[in-house]
């Protein structure tokens, strides 16, 4: 006998490889080889070599898109054209990407709808009209169909949000819901980082096995923002990187069918004060629109101050558009199956697409891309005499803002520079802010570093 | 004991029908829809429509697209939105699209890529410089990639040409030829009509079934003009419909890694010329193209005098591009084999893809849109003291011309109006011109009616 | 220009070649291979090399089994085990199995499926008890569910039974209505020879290319007998090789769910014996069992002869139990498809299984291998004052003994050795016996060989 | 808002059902369903039943056999033919086999694997001379084949031992390194329970979620008696009832190409002392064997413990067989990847088949099955001065008789009636089993319960 005992071996290094998309890799033009390795200032290589590295870094939790740029400054990608279609050169990949030197596969497929997504963002985009909320919809609708996202399935697509920075617990909560809901055939779509945007999709993954589901959806929508501080899990096996923050959450709105929310952050409020935004438009009432918050009995307390932050700023009309389910993953995968029903006869009804939600309206406020400067910050109209639906979009603006700068590359170097955001409000609606951001870095839901969170923001009554 | 014997059944007449697009039709947005049923001048209704009809008349051998047009008049298609995709409402259509009141499956497809086409052709076309011969190229190549037809396999498409007006005996023996390319698990790629456009599918389908090749490919390659008179076999299982000819053309080029021609008429002439022509161009030496002309033993006149025109106007260099082989179809199956194994080594040797032949030079003057109006068709250059394959060019466009003439909704129309065409050249070329469309009237392979073909053209020396 | 013309090549002889079953040929156990390759008395090597031999012998129409035997005299087949499975070692095989060096896929699963049906016929029916009726069905259901036959699929199995030697008009006519049947989604089975055998799976294979059915089912069944002589089209998909002519007629009646009769000579007319022999029980009298008899015009007087030779024999209401259509593809296609909904419905009615009909009653005297020796084609009971369907069997029987003594390795070296075969019975049913048999020697039904047969059989009224 | 908080529900009872197997459920002969549902002493009800019950429970933990038979007493099930083959009427079904009404299809997969190998093991293992060593091999060869498992892959089957009940450090440590095993492309194949037999499956779900390998293995073996006291996990996608346990063992043997053993109780002794006492026959020496123990840091003195109970028992030799590795996935996953290489390279080179070990020698003493009667478990030869083979099959029956008074239906009433087994030795030998068993005890690893575990043996040295 020998008794072989390995010490943990470091955290690995980088590698070079050359990767074959052998089929996966949509045939490329030469032209459009040209245009991502275009280094110029309108060329693609920045934006293509940066969400490459982002989907390579898949698994090391890196919440820091500044952070990640820098530790892989020297990596490099190339495109190759060869007889069967097109090869990747690699310089200075995060080894993690590999086993036993050969790229996981679920990573590869990732690298590919980079290319289509870089491509198409920046090709085939421009000949919608982004001024008018149709031009728009119909853009976020063609990213869509060219990633292959709209599939014209009875309705079982189950959008997942909530913190990457959760609790063991939460996150255990997170795996249960999904694996009930793969019990029942339902799809996943997550923000595609760690925590409750992957728990899901594990617990999915193992419900899709049991019920020999061998085509199991397992969908993430980021954007390049975000990407690089939230890498897609490899389980993702259809992911899109939407052009901008807003598209995205277009997307997520318009494909999904249910919608889950679990504890979460300051990106976790962005999107529910989206969605609740949306929904409150007089428009969109008579739509079944299936929304849960859930959490496991220790997050119980979460929940409530959640609803009550809720309740205090958007009001009761906001808190019907959803159900709070404490401790109960059967109970949440049952409510979503039955409204996965009423959504099914509704479209069939209004002969609305079962892939594409056409008939929600979302305003432009919730459409016009939003750059958190330090002045755009500041600017956000805050003030409580304002529609409900209006105030809403202010405050997703505000939570999109802390997000920047708590993890995206351009918001902390734009923190680092001029110091805090200052969000101004009226004091109604600046106190329950307050109180709720408190409670998050409390909790630590802004980071994933467990220790001293420098908040990035100031908030001003 | 009943005996049971009908009296063979009329020609069908038209039905009206509603066909689900069930998963074949990529998903539309509400503006695409739109824009097919756009009946103003700037809209597809009427391009959708007439495809859709060509499609449609499959199996009834109608070679007159003005015909077709006057004879389906009543012929309406709607596209309507439901739940799960695009349902297409269809009003006088052919009834020889259906088997017992459902349409057949091969047609529903063509229906499918019809639309497809038509959106491309004239939403996304747009972003291509046409006047230049890389733009074109480009357009060519993203055209036949959004159709699926750019697959990175090892070179196996056998392009064949030949008459839509055949002998029984040359039918069979395309039939023959296709057998043992399916035997050898080649691909089949036509024009998509009737004769020899079709018989080497069939033979092929054979060929593929005893070596259970499931995956066999039928590609057929139209445009609009012709597809009216040349509807598509069922068998077809990879239409696509370019939007001109010559775009046409430069598809099969780039895509086909042999090519074969059987016995045929003006179409098929001018087909032979645009290769060659192209091929004379001196940076395309080097680059190894299959190409066969090959008949049953009846035809084997045909074979030499074809040769013989070649020779006349073009010499030996253009012969040289080909291989002859009489009444064989083993020796075509296996000089295609040994061809594309050298094809499949110059693209490994010069990373050239395999799925399309991006080294071959296409000069502008094969790429130029010709329209055949009586003027353009009396100005074509056919003086012998040009380069070789400016003279291809023009022989080319004069033949073109022809086909227009005698099948195509537009050419008919203008002979209608202003009688002949004429084409004018030097004797030296004329001559050849004048015998070899004289030795197709009397073979009757101008058109599918046997008596009394009238020339659309006049030659003048 | 190169004038390529290559003389018909000569017959080709035989090559010797190594065949991996690389996944086709399920597993075999060590003593498995033992047996297979055991040439004593006991061993089963010269029953699974005969077979094998017929199934390589495929395409070339040679219906004389002992000719085949004769022929490739030095032909051997060894198996040998290897890490993914077996191998085949072969030596001395017909040319005509390759193509360019590599053995047809189709022939490689035939030689899969001849080790199948040997193994089981020789190790796992034993047991079953065949002496009796139920013993003798289950084993015919094993079998074929050990073929993977029996598959749980809405009725639409259309048995093809005709002469392997008839006419190019007649062999049309069978791809036409092959066609009809495959554009409606219709499968085939036939015996697995040439002419009717073969022209209905040609025809439904394009039929259901252009309905893009993929999983096309062409069934062919056999017996060691038989194969022999009529070797299995390549296309054929899923080969049976029962163990005796009994166990064949007995799977043709309980797998088929309508039957269609072209031309054809002695074996057809066994066959049609010994469905009208099971369909004359008087329990068999509810179960719908569509049934067709039909040519092309030009053999319109063989339908009318064969009809009035059965009402002349065995009754008007042995004549009730068929449909007679001429010249009508279509027609053909429709009743059957109109057919397979009444098969359905009462399948379903009386649940009993889709892919087999249980309730088919089939007496032992349709079941009790008929061995045509001298002496019991002698001994055959057909005198006319029996029960009609008793009187069947016998006509049945004898019919059998004569395809023997035409085309079967040990029927021609019996009639070689003792003479006619003598058939004994009243006049006024061997009368329309003789002139039906004369008719058929006149027609060049018998066999292939266009010259001179002669009859193996002598009728003694 | 609403709050929605559902105490957790009450442990489901029974529901009744109709299961529809199809195509599941290989199609079934009149007679076969007869003999499953013969309820007389020579039928195959009683068993055909049980098993069922026991896949039915998947999921609940109880490793009771006996108790899980008189909890559901008034289970039943019937089979019912239909048109598209066979139905199950079930009564009295635990609920937790469904999945809001549905049953989850895993599970009714396991239900067909029950039927299938329970009329296989009564109705054609007979053919088979179980009275010799060739003789059983090929009867487990033959069962297998016809369960599908044998398939001609590369080596990729690792086999997962270890305990049902075990820590959950130590089920989280089995997860990761099935997960290490999966994202290696490497299949699982354990004995079907929960605990160790469980976790690597749900990590190599991951595992292969992440490489897209959506044909993963999952294999499940077990015995009558297992099944009922460990249920298999649905997850288990290939699941086989071998006849006995010695048989179970074999198959163990003949289809892993690694062996991982992680911490567990009597079973798991039971096992590593099989394929010691196999692996110890000189014949073996050459056969590359990959065998693993592992175990997280804090099972690290189990691991020792264990190592010293097979030196002081079976010696140095024993312990050169297996590989001990702490702590660490990677390396194990590595270490049988590189494992597997060797079966690999071994195989071809002495044309061993990839999918059966039929190299490996298994001598009578390990075929022959070990009833664990009072009288025969004081009858194991456990004398010092044996071969160690034989010692090693000594000590496997011994501790196999302890696993069926732990768990087993049989084995639980034989010590309600008779009290303790009897296990008598020499002292060298028994002091170091009794001292493991003990420590067994004190870790809570012989059954699921924790409190009062009543040992069913007594040691007698």
């Amino acid at each position: 006998m020998y008794l072989y005992e390995r010490s943990k071996q470091m955290k690995p290094g980088v590698v070079d490889a050359s990767i074959s998309t052998d089929g996966l890799l949509d045939i490329l033009s030469k032209s459009e080889v040209a245009r991502l390795l275009d280094t110029s200032q309108s060329g693609l290589y920045r934006l293509f070599r940066n969400c490459s590295l982002a989907v390579l870094n898949s698994g090391s939790y890196l919440d820091d898109g500044k952070e990640l740029l820098e530790r892989y400054r020297s990596f490099d990608i190339r495109i190759v054209q060869e007889e069967r279609g097109i090869k990747l050169e690699l310089v200075g990949v995060p080894a993690i990407a590999f086993v036993d030197d050969k790229m996981i596969r679920g990573i590869r497929e990732h690298l590919v709808a980079v290319v289509r997504d870089v491509l198409y963002a920046n090709e085939e985009l421009n000949r919608f009209d982004l001024n008018t909320r149709e031009g728009t919809t119909d853009a976020v609708f063609h990213f869509l169909r060219n990633a292959k996202v709209l599939i014209p399935q009875i309705p079982n697509l189950v959008v997942c949000w909530g913190g990457h920075s959760i609790s063991r617990d939460e996150y255990d909560y997170t795996k249960q819901v999904g694996y009930q809901l793969g019990l029942r055939g339902m799809n996943i779509c997550t923000g595609c980082g760690p925590g409750a945007m992957k728990g899901p999709m594990k617990g999915a993954t193992i419900g899709h096995s049991k019920q020999r589901i061998k085509n199991g959806r397992y969908v993430g929508i980021s954007e390049p923002g975000i990407v690089a501080a939230e890498s897609p899990n490899p389980i993702v096996n259809e992911l899109v990187i939407m052009p901008d923050i807003e598209k995205r959450l277009e997307a997520f709105a318009r494909t999904g069918h249910g919608f889950v929310v679990f504890p979460g952050g300051a990106g976790t409020m962005e999107e529910i004060l989206y969605l609740l935004g949306v929904l409150l438009h007089p428009d969109n009432q008579p739509i079944p629109f299936p929304l849960v918050l859930t959490a496991p009995a220790g997050a119980k307390d979460y929940l409530q101050r959640l609803d009550q932050f809720i309740g205090s700023t958007l009001g009761r009309e906001a808190q019907n558009q959803y159900e709070i389910i404490v401790h109960d993953p059967e109970a949440v995968a049952r409510y979503l199956a039955s409204g996965m029903q009423q959504v099914k006869d509704f479209r069939q009804e209004t002969d609305d697409a079962y892939y594409f939600n056409w008939l929600l309206k979302i305003e432009r406020d919730f459409q016009v891309p939003f750059k958190p400067t330090h002045d755009n910050m500041r600017s956000i109209d805050l003030r409580s005499d304002q529609p409900k639906h209006m105030l809403a979009a202010g405050l997703r603006r505000a939570f999109s803002g802390i997000v920047s700068g708590n993890v995206k590359d351009e918001g902390i170097r734009a923190i680092e520079q001029h110091g805090h955001f200052e969000i101004v409000g009226d004091r109604e609606i600046m106190e329950p802010v307050d109180s709720l951001l408190s409670s998050f870095v409390k909790q630590n839901r802004m980071k994933l570093s467990t220790e001293d969170y420098q908040p990035c923001y100031r908030i001003i009554r």
